[in-house]
């Protein structure tokens, strides 16, 4: 592929003036739309050592309002950073809705530098690039612009580059050792490259192929088509969406769909004796696990759903009685903040990853796209449907990163819930944990029973199953829980 | 002070029993309490290795509701946090309002285990201590509630715990070298931390001496200090403050205060000849510097505040289109996020504070607390003019850490602001810039030049001076911007 590229391909200096002026002022503009139409753009550079990417970011930032942009130059990733799946980092550094993000180096060091220095195994590429793919096509179906550059330059021209800066001395301190071993390995290198180039040019984020021997020529080629690449996506935020009638939502399963709830055997119980036994028996083998998955440092992240007043706290509670507080941290996801609402809706999730050897218990989830957001219609039916596959793609990558996946629902009948909730009504102490929502999505509750089952059906992967607690008894419900948990720990704690 | 510990002192179970069940049930209300009424709470744990801290936590969080604390355990910084101001990682990790924060160790640890082990100099103790309790009383002002705890034992105690915990498989893996340091330095740890415990038991953030040997007893005084402190913070909330009647705001500076505004010579300008020449020598000097602060790892901080249309945002430009974008961020700060706003004033800038090596450049700045918030009434009197010592003190953290902090204000005159704001009018590409409330600040011009000469005053220190930049001209404005920021970086480098 690369070697298709015409390299002598140059600009003069008066055409070059000309053109940029002309795009940048059109870039300005461009930035100034996309502030006010909320879109936020992704710019990513690769390309050799040299190639003038440094120099290019410069052109690019310095005819925009410096208020509207951030660059992430990338490095290797800290300790922090190395806890979480590779893709983390780059969650956090997204642009919010209105705003650039332009990353001098990025995910794909992961492919290219990381591979050369074998920081990564060829095996796990195919794995890399699939999350890649994923990634992006996820952030351009939420609405995100990306552009992506390789800026290519031949060996010979390499080479004369890394001396000439090295010589120079305001340029000398950039040039790293790792830049010559790009020079001496070439022929690998640019192997690697033309993999990535083909497996990641995908119909959402192509990349575009830049002749960088000629300066001139490269960034005004490449200027071009981040101008074309904004200019396309504030044209489809006018494009109107085909009307479809919305359907009428789904009142119940059909036929052929399995109601998985209804074949929950909800008179499981347990008597007060065997409950206090059992939970004790559960919460010593927790805390012996938690000293496990601390050595091995295995992360571990317990994510709850489940109808109001199932019991989801009183189950936290009694799985976290038996922890350590150091080790864990329980965090509730309610309405999302501004900050938050500017990104993904997996952003959230992201910052809330646990890190290495501890466990991190989610009280509600990401499963809300496809729960509350589908039935309180927040969520389009193209964005929940869209949200089956995120959300199972999201999970891959974090149990191939290794961490546990436990997913609960705690599922009760309605007349055991209505009880609940009268008993909250006249209790003063608890009272305050009933409120009139409770009560609007109990009358919800068939289209709740339709997104559930589907819910469940659609997200259940042998990696990341879901485990179905039947809750009407709350002692069963809460030694039921504490054992999923530790069986999952264990049962990842044998695969190592 | 240690030494008047009754160490013997104890509790037998049944006493324990009943003490423990009330205080969990209030502790229980009182969180409630605090979520209801956004209440932040504080908890510090500090004490000898096992003395029995974990096991208090768990107590203490196992009657809570999960969701509304999280529990904190401090280990040493990482690479990351060791580029910051040493309490920048505890002012990410502060509870917003209406939860409770538990720090196992804390930032006490910089003058006990750091100290111990030489990682800090007993010459840097003293401004460590007033550090800490600034950072404590400012957080007490914003409404937190700290209850600090240090749990005391006998050397034979420790010696004998540490033995036994080290003995229990379950256990053990908690023992670290450094706690037999403890053991094996006794004295010389016991005189760290009286020394620390004299000098930040403060009237808003007092310390709690703990007797140890018995962890029954240790664990229902803890509690109950704690129920004690949260009660009274809760109470506080109650006590009306006293009416002072509110001053009218003052329209005129008092002939005893300086005009520092008056005295700028507005007429300071340059040709466009000697801009074009003088740009061009001042950005390539920052080129040169930006490579310097790099190699030296010296942080950088540029805020502009300064009357609208001053020309804040082609300074910034001017400045950083000498830079290489890898270099530096521009943060803009316009109105706090609401996560933002469940934190103390100056939890957002210490969020973007720059890293070794980078220059972070502030649009606006933490001075909106006493300019716009004041002149607007968004703070009390009483709030802004504490802020004075709130932001030296955390400016005086920021260059004790080698920071280099430049302040601009750009001035002008009424009359050249009512010109550029007609220019931007009649110019359909700055239109957007040009808001009402640029029209109804400028109404309130005397009330502004009251706040900027007061605050510029109060907040002038040898470390961070203000720089008042004459902006009636846009060439003067930029090319001394860039100047007194290189002039800053140069001495900052000199005195290394």
């Amino acid at each position: 592929m690369l070697d298709t590229l015409d390299l002598e391909r140059s600009l003069d200096k008066s055409t070059y003036k000309s053109q940029m002026e002309t795009l940048m002022r059109s870039l300005r503009s461009l930035q100034k739309s996309c502030w006010e139409k909320k879109l936020p753009m992704i710019v990513v550079l690769e390309g050799w050592a040299a190639a003038g990417k440094g120099s290019l970011v410069k052109k690019m930032v310095n005819y925009m309002d410096p208020r509207g942009f951030t660059v992430h130059p990338i490095w290797p990733p800290n300790e922090q950073e190395q806890q979480y799946p590779f893709l983390w980092r780059f969650w956090q550094k997204l642009p919010s809705k209105g705003s650039i993000g332009i990353f001098y180096h990025s995910w794909y060091t992961r492919v290219l530098e990381d591979r050369l220095f074998e920081r990564v195994s060829s095996g796990e590429i195919p794995t890399v690039i699939s999350q890649i793919n994923a990634f992006e096509r996820q952030l351009v179906d939420d609405g995100s612009a990306i552009a992506k550059f390789w800026i290519h330059l031949g060996r010979k021209e390499l080479k004369h580059r890394l001396k000439k800066y090295a010589a120079d001395p305001l340029e000398a301190w950039r040039v790293r050792p790792e830049d010559w071993q790009q020079e001496k390995r070439y022929d690998q290198y640019i192997n690697y490259a033309e993999e990535m180039l083909v497996q990641t040019s995908t119909g959402p984020a192509p990349w575009t192929l830049v002749e960088g021997n000629c300066q001139r020529f490269s960034r005004v080629k490449v200027l071009t088509q981040m101008a074309a690449t904004l200019t396309e996506a504030l044209d489809r935020l006018h494009i109107q969406a085909p009307v479809i009638p919305a359907l009428p939502p789904q009142e119940h399963l059909n036929p052929a769909e399995p109601n998985l709830l209804a074949r929950v055997d909800l008179n499981l119980c347990l008597s007060k004796d065997e409950y206090k036994q059992q939970l004790r028996h559960e919460q010593v083998e927790m805390r012996k696990l938690q000293m496990k998955i601390h050595e091995a440092q295995v992360p571990v992240l317990v994510l709850f759903e489940g109808w109001d007043a199932a019991g989801k706290g009183g189950a936290i509670k009694r799985l976290t009685d038996a922890l350590d507080p150091r080790s864990y941290i329980v965090h509730p996801f309610a309405a999302p903040t501004d900050e938050e609402k500017a990104h993904h809706y997996l952003w959230r999730f992201w910052r809330w990853l646990p890190t290495a050897g501890t466990i991190g218990i989610f009280d509600r989830s990401w499963y809300g796209r496809v729960l509350v957001e589908r039935v309180e219609g927040f969520a389009t039916e193209r964005e929940w449907h869209r949200a089956y596959q995120e959300i199972n793609e999201f999970e891959a990558q974090l149990t191939s990163a290794g961490y546990v996946l436990v997913k609960f629902w705690l599922h009760l009948s309605p007349e055991e819930q209505l009880k609940r909730f009268c008993d909250r009504q006249n209790d003063s102490f608890k009272q305050y944990k009933l409120t009139d929502e409770d009560w609007r999505n109990r009358e919800k509750w068939s289209l709740y029973e339709v997104a559930v089952n589907q819910a469940i059906q659609r997200t259940s992967t042998p990696n990341a199953p879901w485990t179905i607690i039947a809750a009407n008894d709350k002692y069963y419900a809460r030694v039921k829980v504490i054992q999923s948990v530790a069986e999952a720990i264990h049962s990842q704690l044998k695969r190592r």
